[in-house]
C-alpha cells in the first residue's frame, strides 16, 4: 500500500469515529470536499476518494449537486433478539381474533402509520406503472378484457423469468406461473402440498399472514428456533422434522418478516439438502429478496435446488404496487398440480395488470427504481433503528435487518406489546405486536416496526411516543 | 273480447303459422305493416298489434328503422333430453386428464369456436370498458396501484347491491365480498364450507370446472338427477340428502351449464326449504341468471332465503369481459368466514379492474347492454338449435334453454361424444363432450355447444360438419 492509500483511509477513518461518537448523526451534511481538503491539508482528490469509499461501505450517501450526507445506520449499541424458542409441538392455528384487529388495525390511514408492512406510493413508480395501464386500456386490440392464459400472459413470464438470472437462477417463462401477489402463490403451493390436519414447519417469529392461512387451510403450524441474525436454526429445524412428519416448509430465507434475517448462502445448500434428504417440498417466499440494502442480492434457495423440490414464490407488491395483484410461483416438479389448483379456484388473473407490468419491465427502468428504493429503505430503517434505540427503555433489544424495511424489537421485561399496540393506535401511531406472529402467543413483548415510509418529524414524534408508553408501562410493572 | 282483439289475433296467428310451417325462417323480414295492412285488408294499427303481440310472445323482434324479423326459435320437432339418472353413490372427483384435454380445446382459438362458454367479445362492451380503464389508470390519486379493501372497492359493491333490487333481492355494499370471477366466489364458499372428503350436491351434468374445483378441494360429488327443462330434482335431492350428509349444495338454477334448465320459481322456495330444513348450505351460481331470453329475470333461491344460508355467487365474466376476473359472492351469515379464506389465500382483488367496473355501472348503459346481448343471445341459440336439428342425425335430442347461450345435445345410440369431439377438433371445430360434465363417466353421447358467437357461414358449416360425423359414427357402429 503506498501512502495515498493512507492518506484516504485515514481522512475516511476520522470520518467514521465523528459519526460514531454522534458529532455527525445520520443526515447530516459531512464536511465539502474543498472545505475538508484545505483543513486537512491534502488534495482534493483524496477527500474525494475518502468519501467514494465511505459511500461504498455505507457511511455516507452522495446526493446530486449537494455533497455527501451520513447515511442512518443502526445505532451499535442496542443488542438484537435471542434466537427463538418456540414450543416444540405443532399446534393447530388459532382462528387469531388478534391477528385480524391487529391486520385491520394496521392498515387504517394513520398518522404514524409503522404497523402494515407496506411501502410508501411515494417510494413506487405509480405514474410509470399507471401510464403502461392506460397504454394497454388504449391498445388496439382488446386482449386485455379476454382470459389470460391461467399460468399468466407469456409477455410477463418472459419478463420474470429474465429476473432469475439476476441471482443465477434459470427460470424458463414456462416454469412460472402468475398469481394474485405472492399470498396466492403460497396458498396455491400449500394447496398443492397439503391437506387439513397436516403439518408445515415456519420460522418462529412468523408472518402473521402465513400463520392465518395456515389457519384457513386446517394445517398445523411446527415453530422452529430461528435467530435474528441468520434465520432459521437448521440444526433445531432437522430435530423438528425428524420428530414430527411435516408436508411442507414455508420459510423466508432473504429478510425474513418480521425478523429481517437473512440465511447465509452456505445454510442455503445445507438447508435444500437437508430437506431433500427428507423429501420435504420447500415453499420459498422470497418477496423481500429485491430489497436488499448491501450491494449484493441474496441466492434463493430455488438457486440450489436440483430435485425441482423448491417452490420459488415473490411478487411485486412490495417494490411496485401491492394493489396490481400480481405475484408468480415457479413450482418446481409440482408445477402441473400448482397450475390445476389456479385454474380450479380462479381460472386465471386479470390480464390488464399482467400486460401493464410486463410493459413497465420491458421498458428498463425497474432496476433503476430498485436502487433508489433499496437506498431509501436502508435509509428510512436506520433512521426507524436509531430513534427506536433513543426512544425505548433500556433493556429493548433490536434486529439490524440487512434488507426489507421491517423492524423488530424486543421490549424489555414489564411491558405488553398488545397493550402498547392499542394504547398507541388509539393516538394514530399504528405497530404489530409480538403475539400475531406467533400460532402458540408468544413474543408478548415483540413489536413489528414498518420503516416503508420516508421519514418525518411525525414518524419520529410518534416512535417517541411509543417509547414513553413503553417506558409508562415499565414503571407501571414496576411500582405494582 | 270485442271484434277487433280477434281481428289482430287473428293477423298474428296467421303469421305464427307460415314460421311454423318454415315458410318464415328465422332472420326473415316479415311483411311491412302496410303491404300486411293492404293485402288483409286490416287497419295499420291492427297489424301493428298483431305483431307486437308476436314481439312479446318472442316471435318476432323489431329492429330500429328496419320493420319486424323472425326470431330464432328452437325448432320444435326435436325433443328434449331425459332427465339424468346418475349414479347415486357420492364418488371422489377424478383428476380429470379428459377435462384438462377438453377446456384447454375448447378455449383454442379455432374457424369453429362451439366449445369454451364464452360470449364473442363482438357482442360485449370492450370499448366502453377500456374507456373506464384508461381513466382510472389516468386518475390523479392512484388508488388504483394501492391495496382495495379486502371486500371489494366500496363502489363497486353499492353498484352490485343495486342490481339485487332487479330480482327483488335486498343486498348491502357489506353483504358482498368482490371475488376473482364466479369461480373464485365459489373456492372460497366451498373452502369455508366443506374439508376434504366431504360430500357436495351438484346437478347431473355438473359444469366441468364445478368437479374441477371439487377435485381440486379433494372433495366428492354427489350427483343428483336433473331435467332438461326445470333443472334439479327436488325429490330425488331430498333422498339423496337423506342418505348421504352432505357439506354444501352447489346448483346453478337459472340457465344450467350445460342444460339451460332453469328450476321454477315455486320449486325454488321448496328447495331453499328443503336444503334449510337440513341445515345444508346452498352455494348458488347465478352467473347466466341476467341472460334470460323471456322478460322475466329468474329470481335466485338467494331471495328465498330467510337463513342466511345461500351463498349468491356471480360475476360479469358472461356479460362483459371474462379477462376483468371480476365476480362477488353473498355469503349470508357465512360473510365473516368467507372473508376470512378470501383474506388468507390472496389478500383482495386488483383494485383497477373493480374501480373501472364500478365506473361503468354506474354510468348506466348496462342495462342497455344486457337487453341487446339477450337478444342476439336467444338469436344465436335458436339458430344453433335449428341447425343441429337439421343436420344432427335422427334420435338426437336436444335442449331448449330459456337463458344462456349453451345448447346440449345427446346423440342416438351409437354416437361416441369423445370420438367425435375429438374428431372435429382436428379440423378446427370445438365442443365439449359429455363425460366432461361428469364426474362418474357419465353421458358419453352429451355434447355442449355454444352459442356465445355471432351466427355466421363458418359456424353453418361447422355444425353441418359435426352432423355429419355424427352420422358417420353412426352408420359405421350400425354396419360393424
Amino acid at each position: 500500500m503506498h501512502a495515498a492509500t493512507f492518506l484516504y483511509e485515514e481522512v475516511a477513518q476520522d470520518l467514521v469515529t465523528l459519526i460514531e461518537a454522534g458529532s455527525l448523526r445520520s443526515g447530516d451534511r459531512v464536511p465539502s470536499v474543498r472545505l475538508l481538503s484545505r483543513e486537512r491539508g491534502v488534495s482534493v482528490s483524496t477527500v474525494l476518494q475518502a468519501y467514494r469509499t465511505l459511500e461504498d461501505r455505507g457511511w455516507v450517501e452522495a446526493r446530486p449537486q449537494s455533497g455527501f450526507y451520513v447515511r442512518a445506520r443502526p445505532a451499535r449499541n442496542v443488542p438484537e433478539p435471542f434466537p427463538s424458542r418456540p414450543a416444540p409441538t405443532a399446534g393447530r392455528v388459532p382462528s387469531g381474533d388478534l391477528i385480524l384487529e391487529v391486520v385491520e388495525g394496521a392498515a387504517a390511514n394513520v398518522p404514524v402509520p409503522l404497523g402494515a408492512g407496506a411501502v410508501s406510493p411515494a417510494l413506487l413508480p405509480g405514474a410509470a406503472l399507471s401510464r403502461e395501464l392506460g397504454r394497454v386500456a388504449r391498445s388496439a386490440s382488446p386482449v386485455h378484457l379476454a382470459y389470460a392464459p391461467p399460468q399468466g400472459v407469456p409477455e410477463l413470464r418472459v419478463e420474470i423469468a429474465r429476473r432469475a438470472a439476476l441471482w443465477g437462477g434459470t427460470l424458463a417463462p414456462d416454469d412460472l406461473i402468475v398469481t394474485a401477489g405472492c399470498m396466492e402463490a403460497l396458498a396455491l403451493s400449500l394447496l398443492t402440498l397439503t391437506r387439513p390436519g397436516d403439518a408445515v414447519a415456519v420460522e418462529s417469529p412468523a408472518f402473521f399472514a402465513v400463520l392465518r392461512l395456515l389457519q384457513a387451510l386446517g394445517l398445523r403450524a411446527v415453530e422452529i428456533p430461528t435467530r435474528p441474525d441468520t434465520g432459521i436454526c437448521l440444526d433445531a429445524l432437522a430435530e423438528a422434522l425428524d420428530r414430527t412428519p411435516v408436508a411442507a416448509c414455508l420459510l423466508t430465507p432473504s429478510f425474513h418478516n418480521p425478523l429481517g434475517a437473512t440465511v447465509p448462502d452456505d445454510d442455503r445448500a445445507r438447508l435444500v439438502a437437508l430437506l431433500a434428504a427428507r423429501g420435504v417440498p420447500l415453499i420459498e417466499d422470497d418477496i423481500y429478496g429485491d430489497l436488499h440494502h448491501g450491494p449484493q442480492r441474496p441466492r434463493p434457495c430455488k438457486a440450489f435446488d436440483g430435485d425441482g423440490l423448491v417452490l420459488y414464490c415473490s411478487s411485486f407488491s412490495k417494490t411496485l404496487a401491492p394493489g396490481l395483484r400480481v405475484g408468480f410461483v415457479a413450482p418446481g416438479r409440482f408445477l402441473a398440480d400448482v397450475l390445476r389448483q389456479k385454474v380450479a379456484t380462479n381460472v386465471t388473473g386479470p390480464a390488464i395488470t399482467q400486460l401493464a407490468l410486463a410493459r413497465y419491465l420491458a421498458r428498463g427502468g425497474y432496476e433503476h427504481h430498485l436502487r433508489r428504493l433499496r437506498t431509501a429503505l436502508a435509509t428510512n430503517l436506520g433512521r426507524l433503528h436509531a430513534a427506536v434505540a433513543e426512544h425505548f427503555p433500556e433493556g429493548t433489544r433490536l434486529t439490524r435487518p440487512e434488507g426489507g424495511f421491517l423492524l423488530w424489537a424486543e421490549l424489555p421485561e414489564g411491558c405488553d406489546a398488545v397493550a402498547l399496540y392499542r394504547a398507541a393506535r388509539a393516538e394514530g401511531i399504528t405497530s404489530v405486536p409480538g403475539p400475531a406472529f406467533s400460532a402458540t402467543g408468544g413474543y408478548p413483548r415483540g413489536l413489528r416496526l414498518n420503516a416503508g415510509h420516508p421519514w418525518s418529524d411525525a414518524i419520529e414524534r410518534g416512535v417517541a411516543r411509543l417509547g414513553e408508553l413503553a417506558r409508562a408501562q415499565r414503571l407501571a410493572t414496576a411500582t405494582a
